[in-house]
């Protein structure tokens, strides 16, 4: 049974502990956390270790980390962990992963583990789709549409205008754009034609100047329709609370003369569960893509034959191929 | 530039010889078929060889071959070749598989090469996808529907009911079932809860006789409601000569107490021709894989890796990850 540890707790490392619950060749090993006596109340029946102690699963440890900070964190732990045990991280800061790959590529072989990086679902399983499409149906294009669902990073934004209490940002696809690719339109589609931005917020005063600052916040909001909703703080605990994601690859192409659609969807009601469903699956591939002596950095896509818990006479018993 | 052989010239591989013509990293070598007189007819810029010369590729080959034909022919094909070749092949006997796999496995071994099998839509891409969703939400439900598109099995079965001149049958995917998925529902479907036939037929006779006998046909037709539309020969060389197809993989399942859906959907003006482009990739990736020293049989799940044809640099760059 693989032992698992939870390094940093927050949505991520609650929903991994969710996993595991279900999963039988797996086991929750500990947490280790910036904020041990806080998650000691929350988590009783694992050790719940202070993150400067870490360093003591250097020669110590059979186990793989799940890593479950953000980007940020990410960037330091990862090369430290992947020295001394497999691990797995949903890194999503798309323009740095060549940089963070070759980071964590070097500590992962010096450490002689497998390190799966920017795990989750995109980056992770929507890389493997568009990387599919391409190569399986190469004239086409590919598009990209998220939501409906909440943004953290826009969230924050709108948090930081003068006024507002509280916000949450909704990401909407344009269901008409979507719609022109299913028909096999291939348009040319610029981000305000595929996506929109919902805002609620709580706030005190002046609403027209709150609604007009946000809606013209650069690379966050102005690119796209804003619309701005005010409500009560009762209304956002009731209404808002929970994190909805979800997203669309679609390619659209031809072979010969003839027009072939592709499509993957998701709708996720949690998003950081429905991930941390993902890196419970990525942990068992790092685990044994270092048994077979792959060690060094890997995305999701090398990932791919080592996800399933099941055996090749159980994946064709039950008609999986 | 990697060279390809087709084994066995009907539309699939005519697609191939499509597919081939947009692909930068490999070329067509040459055709071998039964009938070499009437396809040096249809192609004249590769050398068009009779099936029982290809013995001669042993030792004299550094070609992949991408086999054409149907089940029955590649049991004693599949065999035969990656004794000699590199080959990929798109086997979707379901039931067989497995000991098609056992056999193609100990052929490929002992000619040191890589035989990727059933590849295509289904079995291939959706099986790849039926894997990926059973890892990556344990807990759930999936559901396969197919069409709508033509079956030709099905189109066969009704051509031999007597007084029926030409038959074309339609799969398709009843809609308030994938939507029941899709509510999230995880409802029992009974197959004919999942589909509905249409044929189109083209007859001479009692038609009243003839509907009922084809809707009775076991197996084929009678799980299911099937409408019979009889039509003049000519609408049907007009409105039924395409070959569409496609299909939906949903899983509805669980994380915690959320909801989760995954959706996976193809719709092809072609098939064979999708088909065609989807052995093309896994051509490349039994090249790469057999450079790896990765012999023997594999399916599309352990292809994935090296499916496509570019760096991982270009994929970084072109924001696939």
């Amino acid at each position: 049974m693989a032992e698992i540890l939870i390094v940093g707790f927050g949505n991520l490392g609650r929903g991994v502990v969710k996993a595991l619950e279900i999963t039988e060749d797996m086991t929750l090993g500990g947490i280790f956390t910036r904020r041990p006596k806080e998650v000691r109340k929350e988590v009783d029946f694992v050790p719940v270790m202070d993150m400067r102690d870490a360093y003591l699963l250097k020669d110590n440890s059979d186990a793989v980390a799940i890593l479950c900070g953000g980007s940020g964190d990410l960037e330091t732990q990862m090369p430290f962990f992947t020295e001394m045990v497999p691990a797995v991280c949903s890194y999503d800061s798309h323009p740095d992963i060549g940089i963070y790959f070759q980071k964590v590529n070097l500590s992962a072989k010096k450490g002689k583990n497998t390190a799966i990086i920017s795990a989750g679902w995109d980056p992770g399983l929507f890389s493997i789709i568009r990387i599919l499409f391409d190569a399986l149906l190469p004239r086409g294009t590919t598009y990209t549409f998220w939501g409906e669902g909440v943004s953290q990073g826009h969230s924050n934004e709108a948090r930081k205008v003068k006024g507002v209490i509280d916000a949450r940002q909704y990401t909407v696809p344009i269901k008409g754009a979507i719609d022109r690719v299913r028909r096999g339109e291939l348009p040319y589609l610029a981000p305000r034609e595929m996506h929109k931005r919902i805002v609620y917020v709580v706030a005190k005063g002046d609403y027209d100047r709150i609604r007009d600052e946000i809606a013209f916040i650069p690379g966050y909001y102005e690119p796209y329709e804003t619309e701005v909703i005010f409500i009560s703080k009762e209304e956002m605990e009731r209404d808002h609370s929970s994190l909805p994601h979800g997203g669309f690859v679609l390619r659209s192409g031809l072979t010969g003369e003839n027009k072939q659609l592709l499509e993957f969807s998701l709708a996720l009601e949690s998003n950081p569960e429905f991930t941390a469903s993902v890196l419970v699956a990525c942990a068992r591939a790092a685990l044994k893509m270092k048994k077979e002596g792959k060690t060094g950095a890997f995305t999701m896509v090398d990932a791919v034959p080592y996800l399933s818990p099941r055996s090749w006479e159980n994946l064709l018993e039950n008609r999986f191929v």
